[in-house]
């Protein structure tokens, strides 16, 4: 068992089976050192947080579309200690004029990339609203990696 | 004639005169072996996609996005042979709160690559919504190609 | 003194202390010859382009979110030399549905970087609305940098 495959156990963490692509686009490309992987989405938390969603439910959100960025890398490299590094994720938060808490919800995401991957979790990122988001859901995220 | 040029032939596609740039940015940026790609505009399909525009013409106002992206792509490199891979797009569909075929939108740049390129063709995407975008347009896409 | 600081210097540009990450992310990360830097926001300025912001006033906040990513990126480097490109800004623009002047804005951005680092600083970009931005600022931007 893997180092990371250890360690999601220890958190607790069982992988989902990673959605299907529906279309002409892929869940991960390889370039390089580099492994892009699509927007995940909280498939199971839909509406505008801060209206129809708390914020502390949002970052569950956010921390379930790292959970299957995770899977997705996992399905594509077959063994996540093959990711040496957490290097960008760019999250969406489906949200109103008002609501400006969308680090906090982002920080759902963060926060597990860290859990999971010590310091080498630790990305840049970019955090903003959406008016809308696919199939309404709450939150998208999407990651590039380095990889070995 | 190169390949994906005559390939363009064959779908009846003609590229357009890429859009200059009009600002203290460009069209395209080599590094290494990527090629970025700056976000282009459906320059000719303007408004809301769900209130304004019927989501069947703001997806052929993403498969516009994407042929000014091929545009801009030749006019960089000279030949679009030289792209082993379409990495990443990133959607951005002008819409309000309520609309949420934003996947369906960007299918339209995404089903033009995989048409082109066929499997090299399928990449990683985001795909959002905004609440506005550059002159009102409906869609906007941006990528990353892999070059030899 | 490097070239780029003395650059900055004729400018009249101070670079700020680069403001700390306040969770689980980090300003940059480095990967290969990139540096992904995280999003910075206009912090003294908030409320949305073309209402609460006017336009002009939006451009020198996306100039000051250009001008904090070249901090993060000294703090990274140690020296902004080190930057042999500006390979991509993604830059939001906190506004309402009828605010189209996006472009406008954001080269508030771009024009800082190509009179810091001339030709070196043309880069790709993509600018596009957002509905809230972090802590209700009006203008977030992102970069990837080519260094040596």
């Amino acid at each position: 068992m893997g180092k990371i495959e250890l360690r999601l156990q220890e958190l607790g963490i069982d992988l989902p089976e990673p959605p299907k692509a529906v279309a002409n686009y892929v869940p991960c490309v390889q370039t390089g050192n580099l492994l892009f992987v699509s927007g995940q989405v909280s498939a199971n938390l839909k509406g505008k947080a801060g209206a129809d969603v708390d914020p502390e439910l949002a970052y569950e959100g956010a921390r379930q579309c790292a959970i299957s960025l995770l899977a997705q890398a996992q399905a594509a490299l077959g063994d996540l200690d093959r990711i040496t590094r957490v290097v960008r994720l760019g999250g969406f938060v489906n949200c109103g004029p008002d609501f400006t808490a969308i680090p906090q919800v982002i920080n759902g995401a963060s926060d597990l990339m860290v859990e999971v991957f010590g310091d080498a979790g630790r990305h840049a990122r970019a955090a903003v609203g959406a008016p809308s988001l696919p199939m309404g859901v709450t939150v998208e995220v999407d990651a590039v990696f380095q990889i070995d």
